[in-house]
């Protein structure tokens, strides 16, 4: 985890975030950038306001399955996982670029099945694809940037000692439609169409931005890999009540036929796209959020006072 | 050419630029953007403003080969090359987005210094990368997302008869470093540095819209295909002076070399990131622009009142 370039280190040596540090430090620091690196979007002033923006990148074989899903199913996967960004920041998002690289061989009809999905995916919040490129390459990537109005921009910084943690949307569903995946089912249909297709709580982020959230970020990785990231972020402690969390049926399910705990789907699970957010005591919490621990001095994440056995996320790279 | 995907077609049966027409009709109209699709950046209105954007995609093995070009080389010609799209439009980047995916083995330093290039090619506008995601996949792949501003945007689409056609930066330099290197030479040097890393005339983008250019675009495909998407958005035809091009001395090196016409490398060759616009017959052009040619009623681009023969531009996917 020490190595650096100059011991002519790997991306494997080091993993991505660790990869993600050093490309950080090489990039100066830039006054447009109100808010930036280490959020989910950057807050980047223009000559006339502001906008924020956020980039995914989604490699065939990685983070879809041509085999598992649908074209219209990956191409709302993709906008969603971008579109969650920028709900991540408070924000609404408006414009989506989409590069697109993919083998000579890859029917018309998939491409066009994508992009409705991506249609599809961003009427929810009103947003609309305005650029592209097309490439050839031997698997299908798919680059989005998203760009959005964020009029109160929340970063992961901001929780404070005493503050509420909440969440809003899926824990655990996705994740458990994965492991079954995984292991050859096809069932149940609402966990495995929530890792085809998940569905970010999209009135959510605006909502706890007008509340006054003091540090929010998107699921993307697991509930307690990403409130780490606000630990980190902000300089605190974090612990979760394991007593708050529903468990979902469908978890449930998956749980009790692979032999595994549920609740290890709720809080390493990935692929959501739910929220997570810290308020002040006193905030009284937007529909749709839900209290799940409280905010300390110190740092990490723990739940019920104690780490979590299993904490896994999932980093790539490893 | 007129395959649709109802027919079980594939990309390489239409072709990229056929790929992008498909995925255009299925892209509904949008009313945020100002000036969009066809063009070589999206002119979007914010909630407080407007901005331009633009995308593209870099493969390892068809935009830049890791033999050919330092790390730092292809991060400046992945920036050039994106913020060459705003220039096109008269605008000046101020923000870059980077979705970068790589084999676990690469070593961290070569990533580095790639982001070091980023960095100098956008030191020439001004701007910063304000974003950027990591992932892994067998072969490199590069992402980037440029926005900027554009007091006044140029479309492709705006040449009238009468109007002059003008370019301004390198023409054929790149194209002649590209077939040098393919036939295993590594000289003339201005030619193959051209190729590795382009210079594209940042000044001569705004310059040209302060003009009142009527129609602009960058040379990434050639001067003729190119020429060929205002003469096609405008709906005119333009025809070029031969006698109106200075051939650079190491384009004429190399087409000697290879047995090839120069002038097939200044109206066929890629990569430079010139501009072409056209301006009214009034206008006294920006220092740095070289006038080639007329716009006329009709459509198609010739030289000297014919086809030129062995157009290719390169297209992808075939």
């Amino acid at each position: 985890m020490n190595s650096s370039a100059a011991d002519g280190s790997t991306i494997k040596d080091i993993g991505e975030f660790g990869l993600i540090d050093q490309l950080r430090t090489h990039i100066g620091a830039n006054p447009q950038v109100l808010m930036g690196s280490g959020d989910d979007a950057a807050h980047v002033a223009t000559k006339d306001g502001t906008y924020v923006v956020s980039t995914d990148l989604l490699v065939e074989g990685r983070h879809f399955r041509r085999d598992w899903s649908t074209a219209h199913d990956i191409g709302r996967k993709a906008a969603a996982c971008n579109l969650s960004d920028i709900n991540a920041m408070g924000g609404v998002a408006t414009a989506l670029t989409v590069g697109f690289a993919a083998p000579a061989d890859l029917p018309v009809a998939w491409a066009l099945d994508m992009i409705r999905g991506f249609e599809v995916e961003c009427a929810h919040v009103g947003a609309h694809i305005v650029g592209g490129d097309v490439t050839e390459s031997d698997k299908i990537v798919i680059a989005v940037t998203a760009i959005g109005d964020a009029p109160r921009p929340v970063p992961r910084s901001g929780a404070l000692p005493g503050d509420v943690v909440a969440y809003a949307g899926d824990l655990g569903l996705a994740g458990a439609g994965f492991a079954a995946l995984s292991r050859g089912f096809r069932s149940p249909k609402k966990a495995v169409d929530a890792h085809r297709t998940p569905h970010p709580p999209y009135a959510a982020g605006p909502q706890a931005a007008g509340a006054g959230a003091t540090s929010m970020t998107d699921i993307s990785d697991g509930l307690l890999a990403d409130l780490a990231h606000i630990a980190s972020a902000s300089g605190v402690a974090i612990d979760l009540d394991r007593a708050t969390f529903a468990i979902p049926e469908p978890v449930m399910t998956v749980a009790e036929a692979l032999g595994r705990d549920a609740l290890d789907f709720v809080l390493t699970g990935g692929d959501d796209y739910a929220l997570v957010a810290t308020f002040s005591s006193e905030t009284t919490l937007p529909e749709g959020w839900t209290r799940i621990g409280l905010v300390s001095d110190g740092s990490g994440v723990t739940v019920d006072g104690a780490p979590f056995e299993g904490v896994t996320g999932h980093e790539h790279f490893r």
